[in-house]
């Protein structure tokens, strides 16, 4: 994001410099004690879910955390089903650990949104939900979690559910962890980095709700993963427990955002505003957008093909920026045509 | 330690809380760039060492660091040889992770100090070579370190050496890196953490100087053992770039501590007086002693039993304290006996 830090998150961490930054309390307790409680704190106020604290793991960030559970809990060759386009570091994520793709394809639906077409899912170990979707911005219904889950308790699925833009959620939209759906199956992966713009912390946390996943982590050497760190944690707890009207005053910016985008495209290009996420997946119709936008509109974008599947034609646009720069950058766009 | 932190890295922090704290640049960079260039900057700087950035890799801290390349590098069943009495998580990584030890027993040499006799170190595959020693605090010297470096070739070993004391040494002692003796052979690790009381922002950098240990590292999925983030690295290298002022005035008072703990001991403790670190090794002449002084004279210490071979009639005391503390720590010591 192109915006100041929340200031509950800047006091935070300010106050723990001045303090002690010796060997933290927690240093034992894998889900670090007031982490584990924060996060539990946070889905059952927002999301009606009571995660149990004693299942939560930390990770430097959730492609570790990903990348950590494949290792541990499936083998090369397992295939692994992933709604397409995709979040491009999952890809190389499967590809380097040589998991095979099995995409399921969101496509247009005949409204203003996406729809998916799932595959026989035969001979899958996992299903790696990304919801609310990157980068389509799709938040998925009930109706579809639950045909989700159907299909993975059929092909005796693990989940691995990326939920980390669900507090990026526009109303009406509601996001539904999966845990809620299928608690054993399910390994859920957040951190506050996406909605409070933390990246730079590395500090992300799973909710391992599968007993042969938390049995599989417990037999690893204690520390060989890493460990949370004070300024992660004090940041993540500030953001969960006294950023919400931060987040308000952010999700009403990008609110505004994503609709601005729609009314200023240029002509041709395809856009279905996102249900979630400061992402807007623009359809260009033709490939190799992203080079051409840099060097004619000097606007950087991601290219649609390193998201797999279904990706070649679009570009992609992150609009968590103030709404100057956003028009500076659609007035860039149109002029570029 | 029980001292504020040094300024120049609680400024660095505060600063970069109040900036952007979004994803940093260095995300795909192993070393993370400035903290690799920082690093060799130091080495070269206070060690006459000139370690290759480019083969500087970030971890959360030793522990994970150690439990990594072991995991990498070694197989169970596979000895490592360790000086003992040792650092107690050493010893709990070996028997999780089924390395067996070969302990490189210290003992009281004829002056003030501390020698080590050298075992046959057939069948090792691991020299974990701790220097500065702890707990004796013992600076290896140069004919020790080329002693152990003909071992380690004759046997074939690759040299993991924790060096986070080295910025503990006290004059005229002078930490000679291993890897400036066998670099080829040699996995460096250390951090900024102990000497400028960090443990709490999980930040330690690993120098692989062995190729065949960078192959295997880089054969593993890219963020499997996460990442290193920007307070970690900022306070680093604050740390090492500016904080000396800081270290040479906490040395002093270190400095002070570990001889007034050698005057002021109950008769009949026997003490070598630390090289380096602010750990003092106390001999009480029998086993069980840290439950007894932590109840009779309510001062905590790490029982010498969890310190492996030739601990068990010791206790540990941290004495990285001001010296009121210490001086009520030493009157109640006196006191229990």
């Amino acid at each position: 994001m192109d915006l100041p830090t929340a200031p509950a998150v800047v006091e935070a961490i300010k106050r723990r410099a001045e303090g002690d930054l010796g060997y933290p309390t927690w240093l034992d307790d894998s889900g670090c004690g007031a982490l584990a409680e924060a996060f539990a704190e946070r889905m059952a106020h927002r999301y009606s879910w009571s995660p149990d604290p004693g299942h939560v793991r930390t990770f430097s960030d959730i492609n570790q955390a990903l990348q950590v559970i494949l290792h541990l809990a499936t083998r090369p060759g397992d295939g692994v089903a992933l709604h397409t386009p995709a979040y491009h570091p999952f890809l190389g994520t499967l590809e380097v650990m040589g998991r095979p793709l099995r995409p399921i394809r969101l496509v247009p639906d005949d409204g203003d949104s996406w729809r998916y077409e799932l595959p026989d899912l035969s001979g899958c170990r996992v299903l790696l939900l990304v919801n609310p979707q990157n980068p389509t911005g799709r938040v998925f219904t009930r109706q579809e979690l639950e045909e989700l889950a159907e299909h993975a308790e059929r092909h005796d699925l693990l989940v691995i559910s990326d939920e980390i833009h669900a507090d990026l959620a526009y109303a009406p939209n509601q996001h539904i962890p999966f845990a809620t759906i299928l608690p054993e199956r399910t390994v859920t992966l957040t951190s506050a980095t996406k909605a409070f713009n933390l990246g730079g912390i590395r500090c992300s946390v799973a909710h391992v709700g599968s007993p042969a996943v938390r049995a599989a982590l417990a037999a690893e050497p204690p520390f060989v993963y890493g460990s949370a760190h004070v300024f992660g944690v004090e940041a993540t707890i500030a953001a969960w427990r006294d950023g919400d009207a931060w987040l308000e005053e952010t999700l009403a910016l990008l609110d505004r955002n994503r609709k601005t985008i729609a009314a200023r495209l240029p002509e041709g290009v395809a856009y279905r505003v996102p249900q979630a996420t400061y992402l807007a997946w623009l359809d260009y119709g033709r490939p190799g957008m992203a080079e051409v936008l840099e060097r004619e509109a000097r606007v950087l974008l991601n290219d649609g093909a390193a998201f797999g599947p279904g990706g070649e034609n679009h570009v992609r646009l992150n609009f968590a920026t103030t709404e100057p720069v956003l028009g500076e950058i659609l007035d860039r766009l149109r002029q570029a045509r």
